[in-house]
């Protein structure tokens, strides 16, 4: 029988998502970013929640402090994406026996910091004894229902914009797990993009009043998976001609003969946003992210087809759909 | 420095939330059962996390799909003793690499089983890989800001009331650790409280509209925490003299030599409730409860000492404050 190993998480969600009974007028469905429930007066009291594991999500030289910021960086990206608020965070801790008295508390500094950089506060939460770190984070917050950014609402001809460039985490990643070389000016920007990521809240927050937004999601799966993601829930393709890369990542890959292309796309645990525009709209929502100091890129558009192509100088090639995924065998 | 095997659970969870601001108008306050955001209208937003982790809270015979459904049990039970009805709940997974495709089936049927037993949904949720299996939900409802039982409420002359008889799960979790023997219809009923938990939902919330629970909790990390628990948040002590043992229990008890009221104090994973009545109210509580086919068994009162004292056959002694608690070496 197969195992998890050739499964994969998304395999896994869906195993899950076949034995369950769906609520009834579900505001968000399954498989997007976070989970919804109707209030009063067409709010919803929206639910994220998301693990972070020490064996995979903290690479050696990530601290205590650094790893439990990153669990609430992790979970407010999606709320960044579905342009909603967080308010208050609930904390799973599972800690292994041999921890310190100094660890805990450097788990706990580093949760309230990274709730207080994005307005929120830890309310509550629990702990057990477990083999390996885990910090698995609930976060709630409210929005109006016609507010919300979904995966599905991309449309032929919107525009596809990013908040920032790309690569930076696959590289930085290459140089924590594997030992790569590079520049220490590089190296410091490249490491620190793992070690210290930001959620692209404000920027989300400012778009969601615009309506200028038809789909958006996170990058935190790899750029490539996130463009899958929303063409497969919204029904459309991609042709991507302007992929702004991070230059310490072209001189990363320069150094090591990688190709600059691949971090970009196929990396992960990159938390910028991926969103499709209205073109109508364009000047509205650039306006409005400037407004609170974020970037809007266009780098391509919808298109009707359901392929997803990359163009660089005229040369057009497929964007595969995989990225940054545990368990599997053949993962980048 | 000091490591987890000597802090215990309750230090990790003081040293975590030293490092925490607090929220301004905290509607429930840290270390009660459930957390809570103000809504609208006097409604409270109610959230829960609890993490179930295979290597501590799953015994060698628990099946998968008992362990998935044990985890949602574990986290309605706190809303059971708050008088919070589960709206909807999102699963965050951690599995281990070697599981197979049917694990996984059996742990969703598991989740929507439980869920569904409470009249509430499995709505999202995420997977990663862990060391050991993890399944941490987070439990979100509403409820009116007067509506909920605090741990605070209690007063000396309350009623100190319970849903059930106790000691079934500690006996039943030293037949399926430690090999304890019994005879099989007693090892059944043992057994099936520890495979087979059930949350008193029905009661709590046919209790929260009576107002006449000055306080409650539930039993999961044993009766006599639980008292103490509530004797700290209210400020009061507590004379047990009515302490309700089932009845195979007291068999299990005298075939292996052991004190049935060290199984019903200081077991754990034993989810009945705890509750303080206002006697004015009794009555009411008694009906109310008795409409929705639960019980509600006197065991003693509060008192204005802080005293947790057990009286039988006219013997008296100090009910200490230990129960079931991971990491600490002296445990039970």
């Amino acid at each position: 029988m197969a195992t998890l190993e050739n499964l994969g998480e998304r395999k896994i969600i869906e195993l899950i998502l076949e034995q369950l009974e769906k609520m009834p007028q579900m505001p968000i469905p399954f498989g997007d970013d976070v989970s919804a429930v109707s209030m009063e007066n067409g709010q919803l009291a929206v639910l994220k929640t998301d693990m972070l594991v020490g064996k995979t999500d903290v690479p050696p030289s990530m601290s205590f402090w650094q790893a439990a910021r990153k669990a609430v960086v992790m979970n407010v990206s999606d709320f960044a994406a579905k342009g909603v608020k967080p308010i208050a965070i609930l904390v799973s801790l599972g800690v292994p026996p041999n921890l310190r008295t100094k660890d805990i508390e450097e788990i706990g500094k580093g949760l309230n910091a990274g709730a207080r950089e994005y307005g929120a506060y830890i309310i509550g939460g629990d702990t057990n004894e477990a083999s390996d770190i885990v910090i698995s984070l609930s976060v709630f917050g409210k929005v109006k229902e016609d507010m919300v950014m979904l995966r599905s609402g991309a449309k032929p001809e919107n525009i596809v914009a990013v908040t920032g460039s790309f690569g930076k985490t696959a590289a930085g990643l290459k140089i924590l797990l594997d030992g790569f070389k590079t520049q220490s000016n590089v190296r410091k920007i490249l490491t620190e993009s793992v070690l210290m990521p930001h959620a692209r809240l404000k920027e989300g927050l400012a778009w969601s009043h615009t309506k200028a937004v038809s789909a958006a999601i996170d990058s935190s799966d790899g750029l490539a998976w996130s463009l899958h993601e929303i063409a497969r829930a919204s029904g459309v393709g991609f042709l991507i001609d302007r992929l702004p890369i991070a230059k310490e990542v072209e001189a990363f890959a320069r150094i090591n003969k990688l190709d600059p292309l691949e971090l970009a796309l196929y990396g992960g645990e990159e938390y910028e946003l991926v969103l499709t525009v209205n073109p109508k709209l364009w000047s509205k929502a650039e306006k409005a992210v400037k407004e609170v100091g974020g970037r809007l890129l266009p780098i391509g558009k919808a298109t009707g087809t359901r392929k997803i192509i990359l163009a660089v100088d005229g040369v057009r090639r497929v964007i595969e759909p995989r990225g940054w995924e545990h368990f599997k065998s053949d993962k980048v």
